[in-house]
């Protein structure tokens, strides 16, 4: 068969394979190529704590085996396949057979760049000790739960989404977890201040403990295995295992090599067309920045819808550029939900603290309705903050946190403040209501009326 | 105390406080007094089938005793006042003492009527039996209640969300019920066909037998009890009890017999400052009509929140009337949600057969998807029907059926239809993601993209 042209795709994990199939489906008569450097594709990460809760094998988080990919999307896979280097401009790729070290040259029309974002370590002293772990691919998962047992000591560093959710399995799979949330606030970035310390008390259970403290250093045996861990505090918790879930940073070595140029947020910069500033190299996924629609600044948001949208637009420009049509990215509302410990939270938009940031005159009101009629089984009270713009009223952020109804009803804040609505608006919406799923006026219309309220009273 | 003017509210029961509360709110030098046939204000009707289960005293559902509510809101309360007549053009008002049977002449600046809707009875041979009942009222709850005993034979008819939720009650109190849903479909009205007759197998629970018939007349014994019901398939059904859930009218005489006038809807006619035809007169609640944004059709939408909405707008503007001020009511996009048997189901916007109805080039399409990721406690299959508009893609309607994450789902289209959004823009937006109560991509996004794929194959 002849190939109407080539196109490479580097990285197999999200927006690599949604990038590689929507090219395929944009162009049926390319040849698309899927490099990924592990030996699986496609998979879940964020199922990860039920590897590590036990029970669901790392395995069943693949959604597509690499042959069936082949199969059903018309792409190569390379597995186990590194790709070293990328000239795009010269049409070049260099890649090396990871098992064998075999490398090799190759010509491809196009690249698209997904290599993703890999989960950091703090700078701190053995920071890489053994059983110190972070936990971002399949094989982070079967390292964290091959060596927790029950009774072991397990510290989890860092009480963002991923370390709550790290914490609670550990707590399942029978560990003692001591969870470390600087400053005692749970979901720091995604919540204020307020609810995020306010937030501390729910995640309680037994089996865990929940410090303040921030780890400085991780104290080894001299079989150089994880001991204890030093605290800000200067106190010493002793354990076996370590999980730092401190945060990501973009995967963009490849790219920059490549003259890529880096944007504000470190990441990987990227038009509207998701292409970069190098001839023939698109991007998408978690290592690239993207425009935050609230304020307008751009910002790292590794979410896996994020990364999907990103990659179709990569995918479809890359696949019909130089062939007329084109797909834009408009932006991203950041939106974001963790369920643990039996409460829900969610973010959308700004919190007060980033508003700040962006030099936005804004206030934060807080209330607490049902969420549900309250004589109904699953009715608690949730806490919601509107994050709200002076002198008009702009919507620019949500946090919502309570044991039922959050996640949810963060979703109904998407569009509102995509499209920069004013709360007064919010005021006319006529919410679902029905006792067993929502009270008569919902939180978030009352949040809307508190809004209101403030801005004129 | 010297008042600067004088409001009479005439219904007691959601509209009507509202609209008593916020009048004062608006003028509190105002004297505002609220009326009432009946003992009771300001309660949850939607409650009652909690009534009818067993277990909550209906008057754990008053949400206000009148004395409370004249002391925290600064409004006159006359329970057991009948308003016999009112004449607002002459500023007068003609009450009786539903207990005395004593009657007489008040003036009033204002008036304001909410006197609400009625559960309709069918027009069939012994409709008024004795224990054939409609529920609407607390006395209708405790009517129910006292009627039904563990082992009897209740027939309820009609699925509507009333019907489905009496059924449920009724079973849970322990009575054999049969609930009929002609033509076998569930929530007529909100569902279209194809949703409405799939979701019948869910209406399944032990103690209920579901059946496609339509009632066609009540059999009584010698003493004028329930003893049968026959359907059109000329099935006799014997039974102690039965409950009409078939529909509700708007209680309008009040105002039509002062010359206010009926919209195509049968409700009140308002102007969007709730205003009647007739001076001094508006009116709000389940008595009016409102103007549907989706079609710009006049219909009646006996809803709570709407409720609340007119009664604010209507109580804003009587209160400032002459005296600058006002508030407009920009009409509703109709949103409705209901659990029961173990799912939920939502309807916002139009159905296809009223999009048809009104004349619009629509068209409906169907997807079905998990409503958190599968592996996760609640995941299970979630039905999402998009009404869309040809050629743009405008989104019209929504409807979710699910045993999961409909109801709050439904909430999101909201805005959307309100906004006319084309489905396009939902392809955009950044839904929560969070294995424990979404899936990466969300049902609605799934439905969206369905719709374009739809519209531009």
């Amino acid at each position: 068969m002849r190939y109407s042209q080539s196109i490479a795709v580097i990285g197999g994990v999200a927006a690599g394979p949604a990038a590689a199939a929507e090219a395929k489906r944009t162009d049926p008569d390319a040849r698309v190529v899927l490099f990924e450097r592990g030996g699986v594709i496609s998979y879940g990460a964020c199922e990860i704590p039920l590897v590590i809760e036990g029970g669901v094998p790392s395995q069943d988080l693949i959604l597509f085996g690499a042959q069936e990919f082949e199969e059903e999307k018309g792409v190569e896979v390379r597995i186990w396949t590194n790709v070293d280097r990328i000239a795009p401009a010269r049409n070049r790729l260099w890649a090396r057979d990871t098992k064998s070290g075999a490398s090799w040259e190759e010509r491809f029309d196009k690249f698209i760049v997904a290599t993703g974002a890999v989960a950091t370590r703090p700078q701190v002293e053995n920071a890489n000790a053994k059983n110190a772990f972070v936990v971002r691919t399949l094989d982070d998962a079967d390292a964290v739960r091959s060596s927790i047992q029950p009774g072991l000591s397990v510290v989890v560093a860092g009480a963002g989404y991923v370390g709550l959710e790290v914490a609670e399995a550990a707590v399942r799979a029978g560990a003692r977890v001591t969870l470390l949330a600087p400053g005692g606030r749970i979901l720091p970035g995604y919540l204020d201040d307020e609810l995020a310390t306010a937030l501390a008390p729910s995640v309680k259970t037994s089996g865990l403990q929940l410090r303040a403290e921030r780890l400085t250093s991780v104290v080894v045996d001299p079989a150089g295995r994880v001991q204890a861990v030093m605290t800000d505090a200067r106190e010493r918790i002793g354990c076996k295992v370590v999980v730092f879930a401190t945060g990501v940073a973009p995967e963009t070595a490849l790219a920059t090599e490549a003259g890529a140029r880096i944007g504000e947020s470190g990441a990987l910069r990227v038009t509207d067309s998701m292409k970069t500033n190098v001839p023939n190299l698109w991007a998408c996924g978690d290592c690239v920045e993207v425009r935050r629609v609230v304020d307008d600044k751009n910002v790292h948001v590794p979410l896996s819808p994020v990364a999907y949208r990103t990659a179709r637009v990569a995918a479809r420009n890359a696949a019909s550029s130089g062939r007329g049509g084109s797909s834009k990215f408009d932006g991203v509302c950041p939106a974001s939900a963790v369920k643990v410990f039996g409460f829900e939270a969610a973010s959308v938009g700004l919190t007060l603290a980033q508003a700040n940031e962006s030099g936005l005159d804004a206030f934060a009101v807080d209330i607490e309705h049902w969420s549900r009629v309250k004589l109904y089984p699953g009715a608690s009270r949730l806490k919601v903050r509107f994050v709200v713009e002076r002198p008009r009223g702009r919507l620019l952020g949500g946090q919502l946190v309570g044991n039922d109804g959050a996640a949810m009803r963060a979703n109904v804040l998407v569009p509102l403040i995509r499209d920069r609505w004013q709360i007064d608006r919010i005021d006319n919406l006529d919410f679902v209501y029905n006792p067993p799923v929502a009270p008569p006026l919902d939180p978030l219309y009352i949040a809307a009326r508190a809004a209101i309220r403030e801005l004129r009273p």
